[in-house]
């Protein structure tokens, strides 16, 4: 069975969205990910501030390869996020993906996004992924 | 005031991500919104699908421009999504916002998700917004 | 198999939590379920309103009783639900639960809750089931 | 200004829900506390586990304590719940309710659920409240 960075590493060379989105890895377990992003003008919104979608979209991202580290293929199924604070262009938001519980069919992961430069908490992310009977080989 | 039409044209005119998205406005009304996009290649993820964060782009900009929309400025709290069937490249989503509630300081809105071809349902969406006391002039 | 109405009796007599709650089954179809609760003094919180577990428990069991009566054994995995208007002593709430998707594995419900007088929306609560491999029989 | 402790006792002994719950106090501090209960066989669902509401009422229990325990009035507006393991009568259930985030509308709450004799996680909720102008005197 693959390492949970060799299947990061597969699922990421060909996600064309989380690479237009600039998504960087800075750390890869099994149930885990620590995914950055760095905010430009094309992610912002008509307030200036950057686009609900991305904050969301840098937390599923953290969600899939967190969830698909551990050998068995999942899929998201609900998620939530929670808007704490704005983030403008320039900024750069780290996600942090953990497990907190997993059993034969589902598994749930708490993504929280937060401030590189202030630590300040941006989003809370909460996901459900079913896990499929497919591994990764 | 301006119309709901004027606020969601000033909002969309500014709104990067969403004109990379491609987002196209159907209809527009006071509390409402139907908007649609068409699933391009660099919006599939490592699975060859639409990535999660594309469908909530989509239902978040719907979001915004619906509860915007009636003239009081809006800011999205809290939001959640179930993802249904995915879509692939050349598919075209369609987004339907409805408001469900309104207070003196929050507003709730579902959003469904549906393919334009086979109206089946992509993703149900739902969001609260924060109504602020400044108004759209 | 038995229908609709079969199963929802036969969960209802053992269900001795909604029999406290002094539920009444209102209309129940495959799918679908309407009930009814009458709020109580000793079902109020320390500001002298409903507890809000009790708006969800009434959602809850309309969400049990609805997926569970198309014969195969639902489980609720994950349902939020928004607090929209208190309830008092005396008042009843209505409780709406429809189908909004189902597929081999899951199935997706809302429910409306509604002062009964006023037909003012008391909350919105969405839940997701799994559905086992077991039929009711 | 009453304490936490003194806000949290005054709040339970008008909150006739809670008391016939059976819930017990094990710590209140600001913006934090932690509550047992233990499952009753009138707390049971048809399937003679304990019904989600049960779970989700210790929880929203726990969410008004924590967040009103700092001084300023807070009602709920927005709440979540995963279930993920079953309990039968006699287990005691233990939660855990801890802020996450405060600015001056909105708190943000996460609880977790767990069996007092195993610690196995039984429910994840999330919650949001808004903080009213009026404080606890």
């Amino acid at each position: 069975m693959p390492s949970a960075e060799e299947i990061v590493t597969r699922m990421f060379e060909k996600d064309a969205f989380s690479q237009w989105l600039g998504i960087e890895r800075l750390a890869v377990k099994e149930g885990y990910c620590l995914l950055k992003l760095r905010v430009r003008e094309d992610m912002l919104n008509g307030f200036g501030i950057a686009h609900g979608g991305i904050t969301y979209s840098l937390a599923d991202s953290a969600l899939a390869f967190a969830s698909n580290s551990k050998g068995r293929q999942a899929v998201s199924i609900e998620t939530s996020i929670s808007h704490i604070q704005k983030t403008k262009a320039g900024d750069c938001i780290v996600a942090e993906a953990k497990e907190l519980e997993r059993n034969q069919k589902l598994a749930h992961y708490e993504v929280r996004l937060y401030d590189e430069a202030t630590k300040h908490t941006v989003a809370l992310f909460k996901g459900i992924v079913y896990l499929s009977s497919k591994n990764w080989d």
